[in-house]
Formats: C-alpha cells, structure tokens, sequence
C-alpha cells in the first residue's frame, strides 16, 4: 500500500510523456530500419496456410450430440450455435454459428523509456488469417491454453511481465470484448505494463515512439486488432489528457442513456447446437448461410516452422465481404467529440455497448429496403475527401479470422451542423471515451481501433 | 444537448444537498407520523402466504424436458439448475438449483426539494417472502412484466417518471447484479431522478429526508434490499463528496487487481436442468439439498386484496440460515476506507465482484476444517462493541426469498493496525466506491446494502 497524498502518476506513461512520445517521430529504430526488420520478420515467419476439409482437422472434430466444432482436449476454442430474438435493429431472430472460447487472454504491450522518451515493445508476429503474414501486435498476445502451456509449446515470450506486474507499473488493465457478431462472450485483458531497463527486445520484437506506431496505424493491414485494441485502453494524452472542459452530455446522462439502452431492449441468446441451425448448411468443406451471406466456417491447416507448435489445423471463420467502421468526429465548443451508436450484438455479455458510428458490412444489407440500410452508411458512403481523417483497411484477429477486413474511417462532421441523431446516437467527449474504456463492455472492438485512429491524428 | 462549460449539477441531489438532507433529521413528515403510517400501511396490505405443494401453484409447472420450474407463460422467472467449476474457495465443483431472471427490473427512488430540503419518495411494500409484511421500498420495484403490464395487473405507480426522465434531472442510472449464488445474471436498473413539484406521495408513499431513512436503515428488518442498493448508488456526500485527498491504491492499481481475478481465475457455469442435480432432491413440496444446507426452493400460495394481482403464486428460495456480511473500516490518513474482497458467485455476469469483507452463512461451512473458513469471519465474530459501528439484521429481496436475512454488520478496524488482506482483499477509499458504483458489475448487492450503511453513520 502506498502513502496518499501525492496524486503524481507512480509510471511514467502520463499523459504529457505519451504525448511526448506520440509527437517523437524515431525512436531507438528509425522507420526505414523497421520496415527492413519487419520485411525479415515476414520471410522468417513464412506460415504456408491451406484450406481442409474438416475431416483433415487434426484434433478438431463435430461432436456426436450437438454438431459443434470442438478440439478433443476441450481446450482453446469451439464453433457451436446461437439462437438469437432481438428487438434491435432489422432483424428480429436468426441463428449463426459462433465462436466460443470462454478463456480470458492476455493482450499486452510494455512500454519504457529509452533516452527520456517512452517506447512501446511491439512485436512482429504472423497469424494464419491474415491477408499479408506478419502484422504489429502486442508485446504479449497468448489465450490461458498459451500461457499456461496446458498443451505444451514453447514459453509465451514477456508474459511474466504481465502476469505479475508491480502494480504502480500498470499503466491500464481492463476486460474488454472482441467481435459479438463471432464470438460469444469473449473477452480479453488489455494490459499495458510499465517495464524496467533491464526488459529488452528479443528477435521478433522492436521498441517504437508512439509516434511511429500511430503513423503505422494508417497504413493497411500494418498494426493489428490486438494492438489496436491496447492502445485504446492507453490514458488520453491529446490536450494534456483529461484537462479538456466541457462536453455535450454529463458523464451521467450518458451512463444513463446506455444503462436505459441495456435495459430497455431485449435480446436473448440460446445455446443451439451447430447441426440445429437454420438456414446454415453444412459441407465436407464450409458451413455456409444459404445465401452466401454473413460468413463461412473452413478448415485450415497451417505449417510453419516458428510457431510454438510448428504444425497444426484450426477452424476459421471466414467473413463475406469487406466491413465498414466509421467514426464522426467534430469538435463542439472546442473540445473533441465522437459519435457513438449503442448497439447491440449477440456475443456481448451486457447486452449493449458503444460501437463506431456506423458498423456494417453493406453486402449483408443489401437485400434489405433502404429504411432499413444502417444510419449514417450513405453519408459515411458520400465523404468529401477533405472530411476524410483517417482511411485504411485494417485486419481483424487472424487467429480467428481469415482475411477479415474492414474498412476504417473517421470523417470530420460539420461542425456547426447539429445533425439530429436520434437515441441511438450520442457524442461523447474524448475524455469520457478515455473514462469508459477504463471499464470493460462499454465499447466495442471495432469502436476501440477507431479511438486509437482518432487519438493518432 | 446541453452547452459545456459550467459543471455545476444539472440536478438538486449534489453531495451538498445530500449531505443537508442527511443532517436534516425530520422532513415533511416527522419520524412518529412515519411509523404510524407505516403501521395502518401494514394492516392495510396484510398478505396470507401460506406454503403450498408445487402442484397446487397456480400457472407453474415442471418442464417435462429439463425439470425445470417455470410459469406457463414463459415470463416472470423460472427455477433452473448449473453445474459450476470453480477454482475460488475451497469447493472446486458443484450442481446448485438457480433462479433465471433474464428481465431487466427497474429499481427507482424520486427524489425533490421541498422546503429547500431533499426528500426521497419511499413506498411502503409488501412482499411475500417478508418476515414482517411491509418494508421500505424504492418509489418504483418492478420488474419488466410488471411495468408492462404484459399479463395485466395494474399500472406500476410513478414508472413514468423513470421510463422517460430528462436526461439532465438523472442523479443514478446503472444495472446491477443481485445475489450471484441464488440469481443467474440478473440485474436491475438502479435509478435516482429528480422530480417536480408535481409530484405527490400516493397512498403507500410518503416522503422522508436521507437523514431519515439513514436511520430507518439500521432498524431490523425496515429498509429493504432494493431501496439499499438504490442508496448504495447515490453520490458521495461525506466530507465534501468527492473531495477526499489520498487513497491506499490509485484507482489504476484497484481496477487492475480486479481484471486480474476476472482473468486469471476460472469459473465455468453450464445450465443443468433442476432435475438432472447431483446432491438435491426433490419432494412434491421442496427442493432441498440431501444435507438440508444452503436452501430449499418451495411453493407459496398469496392472498391479499391490495397487490396488481390480487391471489397469486409463486416458488420462493428459502435460505437455510441466518447470513453474515460485514465490513471493516478505517481511517487511512484520515480518508474513509473500507476492507473488499474479490469475490466470484456463479451468477455475476463477468466471474467477479467486490463483497463485503465477510459474506456467508457460517452454517454452509460448519463441516468444513478451519482453513477452509471464510477469512476475517473469526475477528467478525469477536469484535468488541466498542468498534461495532452497524449491526442490523435487513432482509434479502421478499419477492422471490422466503425469509432470507442476514446480519449486516461495520466494523471499525484498529486504525495503527496494518492488517496482512492478501490478494483476495482490498482497501478502497470512500471515493473509489462510488466511482465503481456508477458502473454495473463491480459491488455485489451485499457490499452496497453496506455501502449504504457505511454512509449512513
């Protein structure tokens, strides 16, 4: 227990030292030397990725009673079924096939000072789904069946740092939700750990200026979600943090706008098994929505020779078709706000949280009538460029997902246009973004990456 | 959308007028009045419940698939059984009945100025599983079918005034859980909203200053379950509210300590069907547990000419047992702080939230070794009267309990004494508490009802 009394920060990623690194430019590793180690990362890494039928799996199988897609150990992840009657949005009761993996992992990144400015240790790593091999990730990104090695495999690489930090050193440490259209109540914790100077850069990793990892969070599928999403959990260093005055709303009516959200919809979820779901069918090779929609399920069996198992198969989900996310973002009397959407999707452990503005994948509404089309979508669809902030496609986890992609925007709103926005809708203050994400199930993952753009500006 | 710039509170209830309220003493009506009201209210809502044999309950019945006790028209609540692993406390694996309540309730205290004092509008409510018939309520305990009103009954009196407040006349607006061992996944909506003139006290209301009902609540049996964890989610107001210097912990150490028992801890809870339990049995008049611990699930029939509905009949847990649950307090550097535990109940929603220091029935535990005894309980059941600052038996929610009551007790540790916690414990200040209480899923309900006594000094 420390003494009260000083309020200083104990670590030294305050605000005015993120800001100092976001504002560094190079850092230990210039840019043309990282983008030389990455390529070498990339080579060295090679993952050779086939698409199986399931049968081909090794270890995986469909259970005899519900169908669902399972490792014999019981262990990492499965692909069951849901039931889900809502009361949001178009479309009042569907089933899908979803991902469970009720294990909580650990998504982390390390961060120190190198010459008097804070560096964060971000490693080159490739994942079976991704479009382009190796992606920027986090110091530390391992399920429990990683990190505990239940399975064998090689030791998880920094994770000490996370599994027992001292704790003035935690610089944030938070549960937040991942995909809840794919993964049914998942979670991961968002750490980011002070480290001392004896922590240094093994193969696969770099020490980078939160400048440098901003300006590659621009590039296409450079930066990836896990890293995204920790660097949202990061405090709010823009306009000396948390000084910013005024907001549109109170911290408490929009606590409350969201708690009535949560409350007042209904959206139930059921456990169905993966041979029980309608409009789904099954082949030796996918499982598929009828109408080529939403996302398919494949097998995929992965070589490479750097992995902690050099060799093994998975399932994957495969999404149709490319998504977009887009934030609204203006500044209301001089302070920064975005525009959020509460909103509801079926893996989410609280019914509602935060998402961008606009979320969708336009192909899966377009059979549906244009009152039905997602708000904001045609404007997001009829930017100016010059409103355009911040434009890139981005991965999605590609240990779960193969090549999913989304489209990420964030467009300048007119600032002296009060667009109503109707109850779904709520501009918050970037210091009341930086409160919630202190709290898990409050924002989405999707939402997450574009605060993290945002803040990158 | 309101402009920025001034921060003063949009409402009446800041901790300066909870705080005058809280010193206030009588209000509009004097404490004799009040408890003569309160004595006619009891005759005048006078129920017979009288246990009944499953089979004569009125619209409920046993799912002839999964055994389960649910009403026919599958709303309300219904009876249900989990499997849990767990690797928290000394019992690693176990099958329990469980009551699923997926509606989201809505749990509401008005408040107003009158005579520049606030006063808070409380009902005085009979429920089934009372010991002693009426006790004080929130202005509005409802749940979603009652509000609306899907299988008739009558209008929920003041419901629209939570339904539709303005959003600026909002003090409290959070979900929180209930009783994780008994509830799986319930939550209610915690509101206190500010109210106009208009707005009078009906038959059952009356209303009373927060220094009142401060004093009500450390009356047996008086103030009951849903009125304490509204108060528990009232700001702040002692010394100044908010304005308390140093803490033991910062907040980022606090919330990291608990993201850390959420992740590294497992608690997996599977549905079970009420008749596939181990170690419960079932006669045609209870479900019981083969060594009579923990509880019994029952049938009662009701009779009383004042409810929406006039006769009805319900199942009612009745727990085996007197509960305890205290709280140790301190000074640290002249800040209030209280003693935590991260504690993990099957039916939280995300593995954990904070308890009270103790919470159990010593009686679940009389077969088990001492170090398998719940911590701190020994120094609880040895305290000096002198340092016993709270000690009131208050009763659990009497809508689905039958005679659930625990003895609520603050204790005031030895201020020079730093007491070793371990890691299942925590020293939270004053201000802490109420920072995590406008989130959902922190503080268990019986850590609030203390929160709420704790203020109440």
């Amino acid at each position: 227990m420390r003494k009260p009394g000083t309020y200083s920060s104990p670590h030294s990623a305050t605000s005015s030292c993120l800001a100092a690194s976001a504002a560094a430019g190079e850092g230990v590793m210039s840019d043309a030397e990282f983008h030389t180690w990455r390529e070498e990362r990339q080579t060295e890494q090679a993952q050779q990725v086939t698409q199986v039928p399931f049968e081909e799996l090794n270890g995986w199988g469909f259970d005899s009673r519900t169908g669902n897609l399972t490792h014999r150990s019981g262990r990492f992840f499965s692909v069951g079924g849901i039931a889900v009657r809502s009361d949001f949005g178009p479309v009042s009761e569907w089933t899908q096939p979803i991902i469970h993996q009720p294990e909580i992992g650990v998504l982390g990144i390390a961060v120190k000072k190198i010459d008097g400015v804070l560096h964060l240790l971000m490693q080159a790593k490739s994942e079976p789904g991704n479009v382009n091999g190796v992606q920027l990730s986090p110091t530390v990104q391992a399920t429990k069946s990683n990190y505990t090695r239940v399975h064998g495999g090689s030791a998880v690489p920094y994770i000490d740092l996370f599994r027992n930090p001292e704790p003035h050193s935690v610089v944030a440490d938070v549960l937040q939700s991942e995909q809840g259209s794919w993964f049914l109540h998942k979670r991961n914790r968002n750490m980011v750990v002070e480290v001392g100077p004896e922590v240094e850069a093994a193969e696969d990793f770099c020490w980078l200026t939160l400048g440098q990892v901003n300006t590659l969070l621009s590039q296409d599928d450079m930066v990836n979600m896990d890293a995204r999403t920790v660097l949202s959990c990061l405090p709010e260093w823009r306009d000396g943090g948390t000084e910013q005055p005024g907001a549109a709303h109170t911290g408490t009516e929009i606590r409350s706008w969201l708690t009535r959200r949560r409350a007042e919809h209904e959206v139930t979820v059921e456990p169905l098994g993966l041979s029980e779901l309608k409009d789904w069918y099954q082949s030796g090779t996918t499982v598929s929505h009828r109408d080529g929609l939403f996302f398919d399920v494949i097998g995929a069996d992965i070589r490479s020779h750097r992995r902690e198992v050099p060799a093994w198969s998975q399932p994957l989900l495969r999404p149709c078709g490319l998504g977009v996310a887009a934030l609204m973002v203006r500044r209301i009397d001089g302070v920064p706000h975005a525009l959020f959407n509460a909103r509801a999707e079926p893996g989410f452990l609280d019914v509602v949280e935060l998402g961008p503005t606009v979320q969708c994948t336009p192909e899966n509404y377009a059979h549906l009538p244009a009152e039905d089309q997602p708000r904001f979508l045609s404007q997001v669809l009829a930017r100016r460029p010059e409103h355009t902030l911040f434009d890139s496609t981005l991965s999605e986890e590609g240990g779960r997902f193969q090549h999913a992609r989304s489209r990420y925007l964030l467009i300048e709103a007119e600032d002296d246009a009060d667009v109503p926005t109707g109850d779904d809708f709520r501009w918050l203050s970037a210091r009341q973004v930086e409160e919630l994400l202190r709290y898990g199930h409050q924002m989405n993952v999707q939402a997450r990456t574009l605060v993290a753009a945002w803040r990158s500006l």
